[in-house]
């Protein structure tokens, strides 16, 4: 895409002058209009070093409310983020809906200049370049408007400009040995740049090479794409919203290769458990647990515990149960409720990615992204578009948490109908259980049938090799809690192998 | 405090099973007590190396729904932590009402084991006792319940435990060399702590040393430590909030030195500055404060900006003048609004705490925690004892961050009534500013008085010589926007002398 760019072109101040007083005060009054319209805008700026992408950003933010936008610039994981999956720094950056999350560099130093300095190899290259755009796809899918700003100048350009740097007192820190270096291999680099814009220049998530030898052509240039771009994102909403509540094409087909499972009809809930074989088979459980879990810590295998399950299946008791055999510090419970304003406000995966283990680590959900495709799509609380889309999404989620190396279990807990009522009407009735219940689970209740619909659906859409689901037989508590033991040991075992 | 301890105690296997059986089960249930009657519970666990802090927790973590706690464990700072008040990861960590946070090693790591490794100044320790001291006093004003454990066992029994740790092949890797260097140490090591004790035993968050030879003995201890306390504090609350809304005692004398401050009625809003002065003066402020932002860096200082004022007084206007001489890859605007249920469910400066610059950064903060003095205390949203006591407790928060070393600003914008009429009706009768005016502004408006004497009490009892308040004459806001720079560049001047 480089070679396109005429980096040769120049603008008379005057005429910038004209272009920019017209777009800035344009940008300004579209910012507000994105708050209403509650469109969510990352702009990211890649580009040469000395290229100028730190004045770029210094120049639009001064036409926008700072109380509207965030600036991160992006520099090496540290030690924490090293120990997340690559993507993971940059999902806590999401902007809320409304609002600018703008890059200096960004996931795509991933892609680029790490390939300069430690070489890669292909397949884990192929592997980021799949995930930047799953990540991008599944971003603009939910809302986001992603602007990606690549400045481009000449080797000769760059050179002057590192020694004009160099050359002032005040500014001659900001130049590295890297930068030399990196001008000297300009060519690597150019090769690498090139590759990377063609692999990720998507439809949903462009490039826009801005020729930078000018800064008027390339302020220009910048100021044009953000107010068309963001112009166009915020007309389209309104149509875009309708058609997503309109949708009534289904669940697509699914990008993965699925895993049979079967339906809730057809689990045999009578299985039950003898009280001392319980007993015993707990102690060893745990025991077991225990040691691998000291084994996992020692290997920096991140593990992902997902709990679903109907009201009153017995979620609680089974994590407990878990838990209990797990070093308190190495793993955690993170319970999930209803969204919070913040978490409204951005992508549904932010509030899970946020709380990802980190290597070494377990973390267990008590409910899970799966509200996606259930709850949320019982309730309308999403567009049909949203939750029909959301199973690939989901298993892309999963898979890039496989390849990073994490173990995923996922549980189903499934009782019947009776069983159901008789563990409501036990809790109604026995004072210090009463907090347990809530009229919400009654009213959960009522849609029974419905809910059963999408868990067929969330089993059969979502199983995969990599994180199929376990359906747990639950109306025997003590049996449903060593199959889950059981059932992650196997899992964790088949991973340490 | 260590030598009044029995270190020789046993107890036999059924009398510590009788008390457990005892115990364990209403430990559980107080569990839930808490959740409902919201009081949050920190527990810590500090002591010897191999003296049990982690088989303890674990033990513990046993009774309990593992929804409603987190164990954490403390380590040395990372590099994001090192760069923020030594409190700060701690901060992070507090409970939300009706949880528990539990400590594997806490802030008193910086009071103990640090001085052993690196000599502390003898001032430096004083400070961070005294700070350790103020924390948990402001957490137990505003209704945390901490219990703080000190595992105690002697130097033989260590040297036992450590080897015995040694010999396993599982344990070898848990023994480092630190803990023999600290074994060897012990009776420096026994000084230190013995005077950590002494210093930050207080009533409202005493400690209570364990004889942990015995585990039956410690075990029933800290179940026995934990019911009582727990127990008392469910039980307390209600008086305690009733005492806490009743309170009529109006604002205790500060413990600090405050500078005089003019009140509301005395401030001269005449005050102007002509269009051709303001432009020429702006230009030099901006530049001056983009230079001093690169020395700051430099510097390693952090520097907080706190802006408050009435509704249209400016204050976006004005930051928006600071924020676009800065670079934005080191300030943050954080615009602060009505507080989350997370917030709410946290003591009130945990969102402030959670969000300071680290050093050489610059947090502009729209609204602040003067919140809690003024709307807060207006409408009612906390009991007079809290809003009574709290202007102490800001005092002392800027005091830390300030010894912490950093640079705190903070701007009153005054206008009068009728400039603030002028600005609501010209943002009513504007369709493109209609958005910044909502019904709450009116509602504010009709409270003047009672918002002017709250106003009137902050700038008396929180103006300290360092951070004291600025009030800035907004009714004309070009005078108010380079009376605001002006004061934030020789604050930062003053500093960097």
């Amino acid at each position: 895409m480089l070679e396109k760019v005429n980096l040769k072109k120049i603008m008379m101040k005057e005429e910038y002058k004209a272009i920019a007083g017209q777009l800035k005060p344009r940008l300004s009054a579209l910012q507000q209009q994105m708050k209403e319209a509650k469109v969510p805008v990352i702009i990211l700026f890649e580009g040469w070093s000395a290229a100028g992408k730190g004045s770029k950003i210094s120049d639009v933010i001064l036409n926008l409310d700072p109380r509207g936008f965030k600036v991160y610039s992006t520099v090496d994981p540290d030690e924490t983020e090293a120990r997340h999956p690559f993507l993971w720094r940059f999902w806590q950056k999401l902007p809320i809906a409304g609002e600018f999350s703008i890059f200096d560099r960004s996931w795509y130093q991933e892609v680029s200049t790490a390939r300069l300095e430690n070489a890669l190899p292909k397949k884990e290259l192929a592997r980021r370049i799949e995930e930047i755009n799953h990540f991008e796809r599944t971003l603009t899918d939910n809302g986001y408007l992603i602007i990606k700003f690549f400045l481009h100048i000449s080797q000769k350009e760059q050179k002057k400009r590192l020694s004009a740097l160099e050359e002032s007192k005040a500014t001659r820190w900001r130049v590295t040995k890297t930068d030399w270096k990196r001008n000297r291999r300009y060519d690597d680099l150019y090769q690498i740049y090139d590759e990377m814009l063609e692999q990720t220049d998507t439809p949903y998530a462009p490039w826009r090479v801005i020729a930078s030898e000018d800064r008027n052509v390339a302020m220009a240039d910048i100021y044009q794409t953000l107010v068309k771009e963001i112009g166009r994102a915020i007309a389209q909403r309104p149509e875009r919203d309708a058609q997503a509540a309109a949708y009534q094409g289904g669940i697509p087909a699914s990008r993965f290769q699925l895993v049979e499972t079967p339906k809730l009809c057809d689990i045999d809930l009578n299985r039950t458990l003898e009280p001392t074989i319980y007993k015993e088979e707990l102690k060893k459980c745990q025991a077991k647990l225990k040691k691998l879990h000291g084994l996992l810590y020692k290997e920096q295998i991140p593990v992902i515990v997902a709990y679903e399950g109907w009201d009153a299946a017995g979620k609680g008791g089974n994590i407990k149960r878990v838990a209990a055999a797990l070093d308190p510090r190495g793993y955690e419970v993170v319970p999930i409720a209803a969204p919070s304003k913040e978490e409204l406000g951005r992508h549904f995966l932010w509030r899970f990615w946020t709380r990802l283990p980190k290597r070494g680590h377990i973390t267990i959900f008590d409910r899970t992204w799966y509200g996606r495709v259930m709850v949320e799509r019982v309730e309308g609380f999403c567009t049909p578009a949203d939750w029909a889309r959301a199973y690939d999404e989901i298993n892309e989620f999963e898979k890039e948490l496989t390849d990073w190396g994490a173990v995923i279990v996922k549980f189903w807990l499934q009782i019947d109908k009776d069983e159901q009522l008789r563990r409501f009407e036990d809790r109604q009735n026995t004072p210090e259980k009463r907090w347990k219940i809530t009229d919400e689970d009654w009213r959960n209740r009522e849609k029974w049938d419905q809910h059963e619909a999408a868990v067929n659906d969330m089993l059969q859409f979502t199983s995969t090799d990599f994180a199929p689901w376990t359906v747990v037989e639950s109306n025997d508590k003590k049996f449903a809690r060593i199959k889950a033991l059981q059932t992650l040991i196997a899992a964790i075992e088949n991973r340490l192998k």
